[in-house]
């Protein structure tokens, strides 16, 4: 089999997978997130700024993607908020099998329920682009420390996501960094993506992000299953 | 044939045309660079700091790579340095074909001789390190506006490199980053590792790191071919 079949192939196994991991969020009431970004953006930070909030009215849990080391994880762990660990020893991307493996985990611990998953994936812009999940958003992360241009390099992920997070605002007067050019380049490939400007240090601009993550679990769609619970 | 065995193939193929790059390299005279980071750790602000101390007493080329845009490839040829853009399309890193058909255009413009290509391969922490392109150094840079631990996430990068630069250097008073404890992870996984402290934007640490490239140039392995010119 060439190359590029055999790619086909390994996506559209990873797809269907994809789909009945929609079904099994869905039945475990589970809103979810894929947070996408080069290695260093500040997912984590991110993650430990605001997971105690949103733990005071939602049950969380996280599946934690890394090459190698759980370090990420137990950062994590140390908010409170239940983790798993995925450690994928080598390969660039979480996949939708690695992800159902964590979840069942995690709503086997939550009682059989979760109103918000949030995964964070291996520090990529390329691979976590082609892997559906199963997850009902993807949000990149670019920090400010990084070009303006990096929606332009990696199209994938900007086409792909829904939510952009700005992060590490608080170092912009230490910069030559236009965010409004960020906002405008990832906009022309995703028209009307919603834009969050955050600093995990100062805690800028983590209501609205917090706000945004909670109405969207209040309006999530649910099984017939779970509403009659 | 297996994902496993195809990629091992895939490898394999590689790494011949790489011992190939590596002759045909030598015969032109060229030391080989492969610059390998995160998106946004620096690499093209590195070289355009550089480059034109470089190019006052070395023949140099840049083969830049992409998944998309020639954009960093335009900001290197404002230097006046030659450059060749690979767009590689969504691939995650360059391979050893990519990088010879760069090299091959960049020594005919030279006029057959080139004493330093330096390669800015995409950013990824993951894919770059696993293909061979025939250099003589990988060089892992790493800003300090990320992670101290990202030598033990990324290990193959770390093993592979013979040179850590830690760049924006600038940053350091606003950011808690710990240098020597990234200089510690990178270490235990390449001893004796050489790092420069760098920053593109004051100048700091680049004269270092110049001369040590400048060194490496003059005391580079020569083809009886090369000698005899």
């Amino acid at each position: 089999m060439s190359e590029v079949r055999l790619e086909r192939k390994v996506l559209e196994r990873n797809d269907a997978l994809a789909a009945d991991n929609r079904d099994l969020f869905r039945a475990a009431g589970a809103y979810t997130v894929n947070l996408i970004s080069s290695p260093g953006s500040g997912k984590t930070s991110l993650l430990e700024a605001t997971l105690g909030r949103l733990a005071e009215t939602l049950r969380v849990g996280v599946v934690e993607g890394d090459v190698q080391t759980e370090n990420d994880a137990r950062r994590i762990e140390a908010t409170g908020v239940p983790v798993e660990a995925i450690v994928t020893g080598g390969a660039c991307h979480l996949d939708a099998s690695m992800v159902r493996r964590g979840f069942r985990a995690l709503v086997a611990r939550a009682g059989g329920r979760l109103d918000l998953l949030v995964i964070e994936n291996v520090g990529n812009l390329v691979c976590p682009a082609s892997y559906d999940l199963g997850e009902d958003e993807k949000v990149a992360l670019v920090s400010v420390t990084e070009g303006e241009d990096k929606p332009l390099k990696y199209p994938a992920l900007f086409h792909a996501a829904s939510v952009l997070l700005v992060t590490k605002i608080d170092l912009l007067p230490h910069l030559d960094f236009d965010v409004e050019a960020l906002v405008r380049n990832a906009r022309s490939l995703r028209p009307g993506l919603a834009v969050f400007r955050v600093s995990a240090r100062t805690g800028d601009g983590l209501d609205a992000w917090v706000s945004y993550l909670v109405e969207r679990v209040v309006g999530r769609p649910r099984s017939a299953v779970s509403q009659s619970q």
